[in-house]
């Protein structure tokens, strides 16, 4: 870390910052430039609390040097995490396509929605018993009877169960019916359920907040990393930018930038983050070109009737055509879809 | 709410729309343009779950014209809503001062700050004693250790107690502590927690999310009332843009916009929306001006030693200078301070 | 267009806008919902200045259901645009590959890149002789000299050139010596230049502003095919977010998108948009999944000797593996490189 | 400035740093980490091009320590800058107030506006005669007949006059009828207007880009004072978020940050930032209590019949109460209005 001084900072000033440095068993070095004299900190400064040295006296600004995520870095685990679930790999040569629709609805509504996107080479089935909403007056969702619905479907067709969990509280609930805890964008900061997903003994799905950044997705990370559980796969879903033709911006960068700076499986979800489901498609492909180690689509059977977020929902046979087209990007990146 | 059709909607596509609405007990009408054909539903559509229409065929977009927030709205609450926290009036004519440190971290420590804020008119006393940190490797608070401490403070002091509470499962602890329940920014949309705090017999004091509109504060909002609670305090404390030089940017203009959309109390929280300790007290000046009811201001009487956020924090002597100078500006918008 | 009203607004406020309406030789119809009424306007209600509304008393709100250009709307013009750069089909089936540096340098290290990248495929080639910058202190172009040496190694080469224009009256200069004007993102509304390349001879390359949504970028081709050039190619580089891992995030949605709203070319800057050389090939794989007719990219054959934006420039190496890459995502999208 | 080597960086690649830093004239100093070493700069490096340094190999990211800007620097002119526009102080002790429609339309209506807002106390007068639009199918201004009637209006009434210049080849028409000359946000970085405006005889209003950086705001100001001319007023009109309620979101805590930052006086237009007639007042009173310079105002004697703009224009009768309300704000702070 290097620390910024004033320009009119004093020299006893200079040597409080340096004596505390010490003191947290970190050396200093000063560099007097011409207007401004840096201090740099030699070490790793992770378990530093940087707020603190910007309350002394003379500090202007810090600036750090080290990314502040440790367990998530591939710098220091360089291979890719690779994991199963329910006998699909996570990470690894396939691309993973996740399919399902934005809601549990009915035990009927989820067998034919997995039936189908199975049928088109579906790996994981994705669907919300419980439902973070806006307005107090939108569907919540089922709940428990949602978590049971999943789990019997799963039954029927073998696929693995990725759904979301909203409360510290439900993980060893959800836990008990789903394959992968989701933890969706709005709790991506939640520290109370990333703390107990971190204790939980299944994958998590960690989305991406609509406004962090990926520094922040990554720290969020190393919470359930640091709680011990090691099986995390970062999904990004759009941020959120002035453009209002889309829901979310998806950040496409973010995708080979995460690949670059962790270990960890990255996914997109196209379906939230453009909000429009002639978009999906299209996204998906760019998804995939960029590296993606899969994706997360919504599909509904009647996307008309759906309780929740139906725009964006392809339809089966929207979804089956999207599967052929995308087929031929993961083969040209040197994957399997 | 009005819906827009696509160019080539057919009729058969308008009639199942329409159908639709009339099922819902609602009723349509339709216009048509020289492009487009519009359909509008006369009635409050704020129980209508709007992503269940954009999922019809021939749907291109729809245009919400009645905001979705009710309780929490000002066209049907016409007059302020104030209340009492430890004998303080919140959203009345008195501009409430809150202050106090970033994090409990000793009782000394409270207990000066305290007793130095309350001299220079201080009302209510803040202090985090669960903290939501980015980095897991950061401090995250004293616990249950600092609302005991809070708690001996009030005594001491007489001064009234904010603490957030981060779980839901922990509400009815804190609960028995303080006197306001805050709900962080990063927490806005934690709708389990809004659930439990509507439940509580504290007033909240919600914060704006870093990534939420304004209308999505007010949902948020329209949580807590709907489940029992009516007094809640808004609090913008900066929203998060592509400036850098500043932490966040606080958003002045929603002040008045929130005044008039509402009757709920709006404060502002200029430490953490600018980061820096220099920018409090103009930023604070420019809020009592704009018509807030309250500012929170992060008061440390040591901030070199303070575990968290020191660089927003005002020392004793800076926050003194600022009441004195806020003063004039309360009076000056036909307040007191 | 569809015009809420207040709550409050009067049967006479109402009057004075349907009026008005019509003197504007529009029709109006009235829809009174159980909260608010709203006037609709029948007909195309793109030369109605639409501010001239807001000011009515008793308007709340104005909601365009019309998009607002016209020229460029594919809505009327379904056809793909398709043109001719000096040989090159822009549009067409063949996804086109700009390359060359930031900024023309000399004569020597232009013919250099343009036989390299010429080599690896690129068809057109690109580079700066004004160039914008944030800093007066920067370099800021070689003038009319970087013209002239873009003009001969177009003669060595026979690769077309594109290159920046930043002032209205240096259009015709700029003209005589390149193939494609290229509007960049800081000038995107700057309409005086919108105007002059519009009545200009040469295709135009414009370039989405940082800060500009789909609706302004294509308002702003409307500007230029409105006064005479048809010729328009729109180029997705980025826009700004809080994010800062990249410079600027590519919006990838924007691209299939923009196809869909208008019949004009769309290409992506992927060298501008990350500010990372080591994006530059996973972003522009995405961008040719998603549709893009086209990838702008920069290349140098010496990056550290670059007058400007070296850290982007991917080196004559890289760019030939980047164009091995891209091929079979092209062909996996029924498209040639 | 700091150069962060990557981790893996080699000694031959800093080596060539370091001879490159000193053939530049600068001193450079390497510092050894634990995972990373840094190289920094000693001296002045404003000159240097930054990007020339990202290029080199191994290099991971550079960190600027001083501010890029110096002539607007107050570090180096500790003094406020006053000038004087037709007997009027900007940045003194008076708070200046700028008023008048958005663009000129006719004689009748900006005498009869600018004898309303000079009776009201408004100092200096603003209208467009040339109107930057978004759209080419709106009113574009009066062009050089509105700068005619501007000048006519300034002899009846004795009011300065500011009206934008969007053209480098107009400016010296523009100069020859107005006092001051405004950049307006679109054209905050053309640089050859701003070229031009540093050559021009008047001062120069210089609005901050609406997705632009207090930074690059600054180094705007920069390119003016360093073609010559030395009277610039920066002028925040509010920067684009996700929030949509406001058209834009004005940043309050720039203005006190400004302030500290350079010598230049500040100004607000809340008209412009919030879009809404009714948060004009409040918005205003904010900018004066954070420590503004002046406040531009939009007054239309007739808004209704305005031809751009009229949303957010004040009537005279509004105009009269919020002067009124802003005068003990002001003295507040310890100004005058």
């Amino acid at each position: 870390m290097i620390i910024v001084m004033k320009k009119d900072a004093t020299t006893s000033q200079m040597d409080r910052i340096v004596s505390w440095i010490k003191q947290m068993g970190q050396q200093a070095y000063i560099s007097q430039g011409e207007e401004r004299t840096v201090i740099g900190i030699i070490g790793d400064t992770r378990s530093l609390d940087h707020t603190l040295i910007s309350q002394f006296d003379g500090v202007e600004n810090m600036v750090p040097i080290e990314k502040p995520f440790k367990l998530a870095n591939r710098e220091f685990h360089p291979q890719d995490t690779v994991f199963n679930v329910g006998g699909v790999a996570i990470g690894g040569e396939r691309v993973v396509s996740i399919a399902g629709p934005c809601a549990v609805e009915s035990f009927d509504q989820m067998l034919e929605t997995a039936r189908s996107v199975k049928e088109e080479g579906a790996q994981v089935l994705r669907g919300g018993a419980f439902k973070p909403r806006t307005s107090p007056y939108s569907f919540q969702g089922l709940g428990e009877e949602g978590l049971r619905i999943l789990s019997r479907v799963r039954e029927e067709t073998g696929l693995p169960v990725v759904t979301e969990v909203m409360q510290p509280e439900l993980v060893s609930l959800v836990s008990s019916y789903a394959d992968v805890l989701q933890v969706g964008a709005r709790n991506m900061q939640n520290f109370a359920l990333l703390h107990a997903v971190g204790k939980a003994q299944r994958p998590v799905m960690l989305k991406r907040g609509m406004m962090s950044t990926m520094e922040e997705l990554l720290l969020a990370a190393e919470y359930i990393l640091l709680h011990g559980n090691p099986q995390v796969i970062l999904c990004e879903r759009g941020i959120r930018t002035f453009e209002t033709y889309t829901r979310n911006t998806l950040d496409i960068s973010a995708i080979p930038l995460l690949k670059q700076l962790t270990h960890l499986p990255v996914m997109v979800d196209p379906s939230h983050a453009t909000g429009k489901r002639e978009l999906v498609e299209p996204v998906s492909m760019a998804a995939v070109a960029a590296g993606a180690d899969g994706v997360v689509i919504e599909v509904h059977p009647n996307p008309e009737e759906a309780l929740s977020d139906g725009s964006q929902s392809l339809k089966p046979e929207q979804f089956a055509a999207m599967m052929k087209n995308l087929k031929p990007v993961a083969e040209a990146v040197g994957r399997k879809l």
